[in-house]
């Protein structure tokens, strides 16, 4: 499956609004009743792993994969034939100060050529069996410069995170998020600055290769967003309405969304963490069916898998966006599964595995 | 294609022989006359690389290993229709004391295992999209206990190599090389302790999972291996030969052939990296054209790779061998030629990729 169409609706003006979702309220209410982990599935996985003709743990992280989908499907075996790889595409405000190597006019033009099967997404989606959604969220109406007071009110953010809460489709058993947006590198530092304090500049990288006047300006462009910001800071869901964009809440919304399916989700790099770093300010919890497809070259990345207790799956020195990490990991949760399907058993295969 | 059928003949009484192939001498005279990198290829793969719909060098390694598929192939674009696994099986007469957590008679029954598709090479390999080989080596003869002096005749050594020249076959673009064998990981821990020194139990791992008297055994085997080999250790052919087995001097020859057909080589585990470092021991450039697919579990690896100046593309905390986490890596190479080949370029998408 390659399906590389742009999502439904949200083109043009707003793409985060029109239609009907939680408020922060109900979202803190949703995370707070959050399904737990299934305990069950993880053991009878676990069981099986050991039967299979090969050393105990010598899949490695494989076989945490493994147990990690059965958990969160509730299911065994866990099984992943339709998974999907989920863009949105935002602009940011705080472009326009320069802290990037490429203009905000960017990120449109981009999105079609997605859609004509043009960029890395689209051979790595294709590679990984997954379809592909692209999500264009109001990309003529940049969010508020956040140097200069909140990036989205509380009703658009929340409406952003209803926006991507829709991208979790029935049916759908794998979900690997990503994003597109000039700037956004800056509004995740931001935001990481925000919940972990430290200085700024430890969690500002090069994003698509700043150096220079636009590296200070980008450090100086997260200082001063968190300044202007202060009093909405001690609050999660707040930050990201101050620091984030439409395209971080959107994929705050289908992180939420694929928990609430059972749906284990693949974290693509930075800006894709920091979505889910909100979610675990709120709750620590709140990520536990997450996992983080790649490691990405943005170097702050690493400092914020950290405070995540997260290990990427892979460290390929990738910093595209688009999902693309994550989208690579796709194929490593299917090795897992099919290692843990497809193998015999020590008894099927009539060979001894006890030691001499 | 997943053929997971046994290689040609070499089953029975002596796989690695019953074949004419190169003298030692023979072999050092190949591999000094080993062919150079297409570095015109590489540049033209840099070129098309630049024009493509993303910052440059966001694709981090998957552009490094474009350029080296370029490279080693000598065309562009650079292209793996065909990728082959091949594993070949060996048994240890090391094995005989008590170094391993699984007894010999293991090695066996388990290449029925893959050639009935339960083993989890076989999964990782149709997941690939390659082909897979297995190559039984003399399984009823193992070599001698290396403790007590070489573990084969120098013609025996020859004639292993020439049998896994065999397994590069016209046609294929792209071989992944794992090996099985109980005992194998100490062979490996005495081949690197014999070529870069150090003290025993710095390339002693637990292999399948040997602790306690069983680790100790061990590291006591390698001891005594180098110790009993002392006056051949001063030639890596012969330190091969000395302290290898089938399946490891088979894996040299693999690679020795590659080289020759234009065909990039990845590398398994700590047991077929030692193979490999046979051959950077005889010419530091020999393995130009490998990349090490994924960092063992085995804790010398590590270091092994880092003797090699190879960083391995995943690092999934495999220890099972069967060339499982070079299948894997190709997954990794299939996802960088899909970009490189798929992607849009600026030009062609109409979009500006110039800093504003």
């Amino acid at each position: 499956m390659n399906d590389s169409s742009s999502g439904n609706g949200a083109n043009g003006s707003n793409g985060a609004g029109r239609r009907e979702g939680p408020d922060f309220a109900e979202i803190r209410k949703i995370i707070a009743d959050f399904p737990a982990p299934d305990v069950d599935a993880v053991l009878q996985t676990r069981a099986r792993e050991a039967t299979l003709t090969k050393p105990p743990g010598a899949l490695g992280r494989l076989e945490e994969i493994t147990e990690w989908v059965a958990m969160w499907q509730g299911r065994t075996p866990p099984n992943v034939t339709h998974a999907r790889v989920a863009v949105f595409a935002g602009n940011h405000g705080v472009a326009a100060r320069g802290v990037s190597a490429m203009p905000s006019a960017v990120t449109g033009p981009l999105v079609p050529n997605i859609n004509a099967g043009g960029a890395a997404i689209n051979q790595l989606t294709e590679l990984a069996d997954a379809d592909l959604r692209v999500y264009e969220m109001a990309l003529d109406e940049p969010t508020a410069d956040f140097t200069q007071g909140p990036a989205l009110s509380e009703e658009d953010a929340a409406r952003a995170i209803a926006y991507g809460m829709m991208s979790v489709e029935a049916g759908v058993e794998l979900m690997a998020f990503g994003e597109m947006g000039i700037g956004n590198t800056t509004s995740a530092a931001a935001l990481c600055h925000a919940l972990y304090g430290g200085a700024a500049a430890d969690w500002v990288g090069p994003g698509t290769g700043v150096t220079g006047d636009a590296f200070a300006a980008k450090v100086a462009a997260v200082e001063a967003g968190v300044a202007a910001n202060a009093d909405l800071l001690g609050d999660p869901l707040q930050v990201l309405r101050a620091l984030g964009g439409h395209e971080i809440a959107a994929i705050a919304g289908g992180i939420i969304a694929a928990r609430l399916a059972g749906v284990p989700v693949l974290l693509d790099g930075y800006t894709c963490t920091a979505a889910a770093a909100v979610l675990h300010a709120v709750d620590e919890h709140a990520i536990d069916h997450c996992m983080v497809g790649h490691l990405s070259a943005e170097p702050a990345h690493r400092a914020l898998c950290e405070k995540l207790d997260k290990v990427p799956l892979l460290a390929l020195a990738m910093r595209l966006g688009e999902g693309s990490g994550a989208a690579l990991a796709i194929q490593v949760v299917r090795a897992a599964l099919a290692c843990h399907t497809g193998m015999a058993t020590f008894e099927s295969a009539g060979v001894s595995g006890k030691a001499n």
